[in-house]
């Protein structure tokens, strides 16, 4: 027996997307469900791997969740959206399709090709398969940015927020918002977390910059970071860019929703 | 970014007992439950990792389910016990707990600590922490051994089966009946399941003798092999020993219950 040794290496390959596949066939049963036992349908759950070995599990249907089956801050988001919205990481379109039945210009942004299928399986009409900075460059603007279901973390740390930041303002019409879902990760005492944190500080990243990888059966992510932060270093990571910190509400913590406003 | 190049190294733990632990929390809101955000209770999932790169996850309640939510080869199971029984990796004490309560004199052994513990919180009271090698020499005998919630996995493959079957006749009284619930790998088509096969039988292994470790939060196990077999493989592994196959209820198919037969 190997044990310690054996170290898996999947292939790296579509995992939201192929997730989301699956996840649509179990909810809907339109297309082959994933089975157990060659027989069996198997529940969808994704699995989020972090560099020190933490690995998490949780079921991946919420992708695809209907309004109602929504959390209350998901609605009070949807309720500030104005004009022309695009929704970053659109994932199964959840939010998207649910704008655009109430009339909304909503386009879904999303960089899995699996995630847009989806998407468009699901009557979204307007989906973009790319990363903001690539959209940035085909002259769209928008006045409403959503970053839902806690995607704030693609603003990812210190070093990208700035670009980040700057492909939005590229696509922004003149006093265009964002309205971004965080999660505030500080309010653990958890050792595995507080120890993680205090090691991303050693090495010169915020404490929730997660370095992260996400698998589905025999694929997996690149390695990538995503960014779970205080408001506070939100505020941090804005300043001296052309947007401004112009909301916080934090009903739902730890969960917060923070709107941010292009300057001038 | 390091990429492909990082490998986490979860350390060596009592997964199961831990999993059992917080699944039981969940159900029972007795105990610490585990949290996200450090607030919002978690579904605890169990994952289990093969050494190809295969990872599936699989919400851990169904340790815990009781009576009327168990599967119907779990209620034929039990209607054929008879006399003293061991219950082999008992888990959550599940099969354990509903025998005891019907009278029977039933023993769980499990090799987890923490999932002993939780037996004995849910009111098992008669538990051993031990392999079926270490309690073969503590001199009790059974009437019935179990080896359920695919537990006949345990004789993981050409090389333990012998031991194992060995150990567990040391154990029987007279006229002694083992009942094991397995499944038939071999339904499927899927070239990921296919390939393993292949693969293991290139290697001398059964097709479904699977390699795998459990992970949960930030621990693993070691590797170990796990037997997923038809009812032809099992008879050969079953052909040699002091055990007859004495009777297989195919039902509930791919899964299976199989009854062997202490002999003489």
């Amino acid at each position: 027996m190997d044990n310690q040794q054996l170290v898996p290496r999947p292939r790296v390959g579509d995992v939201f997307g192929e997730m989301l596949r699956d996840a649509y066939a179990i909810r809907t049963g339109i297309g082959p469900r994933p089975l157990a036992g060659g027989r069996v349908p198997r529940p969808v759950i994704e699995i989020i791997e972090r560099e020190d070995g933490l690995i998490n599990g949780a079921p991946a249907d919420h992708y695809l969740a209907e309004p109602d089956e929504w959390q209350p801050h998901d609605h009070r988001a949807l309720a500030q959206v104005r004009g022309r919205v695009l929704d970053i990481g659109t994932g199964g379109g959840r939010i998207a399709l649910a704008l655009q039945e109430s009339g909304v210009d909503v386009t879904g942004l999303d960089v899995s090709p699996g995630a847009i299928a989806v998407c468009r399986r699901r009557g979204v009409r307007d989906t973009v398969l790319a990363t903001v900075d690539e959209h940035a460059r085909d002259g769209r603007r928008y006045d409403t940015f959503l970053l839902l279901g806690n995607n704030l973390g693609l603003i990812e740390g210190r070093h990208r927020a700035p670009g980040f930041l700057a492909a939005l303002a590229e696509m922004a019409a003149p006093g265009a918002r964002l309205i971004a879902h965080g999660t505030d990760p500080y309010g653990t005492t958890d050792p595995v977390h507080v120890g993680y944190h205090e090691l991303n500080r050693s090495r010169g990243r915020l404490g929730g910059q997660l370095r992260l990888r996400l698998r589905y059966r025999e694929i997996t992510t690149d390695w990538f970071d995503y960014l779970v932060c205080s408001v506070d270093e939100l505020r941090g990571l804005v300043e001296g860019t052309r947007w401004r910190l112009t909301d916080v509400d934090d009903a739902d913590r730890p969960y917060y929703l923070a709107t941010l406003t292009l300057d001038g």
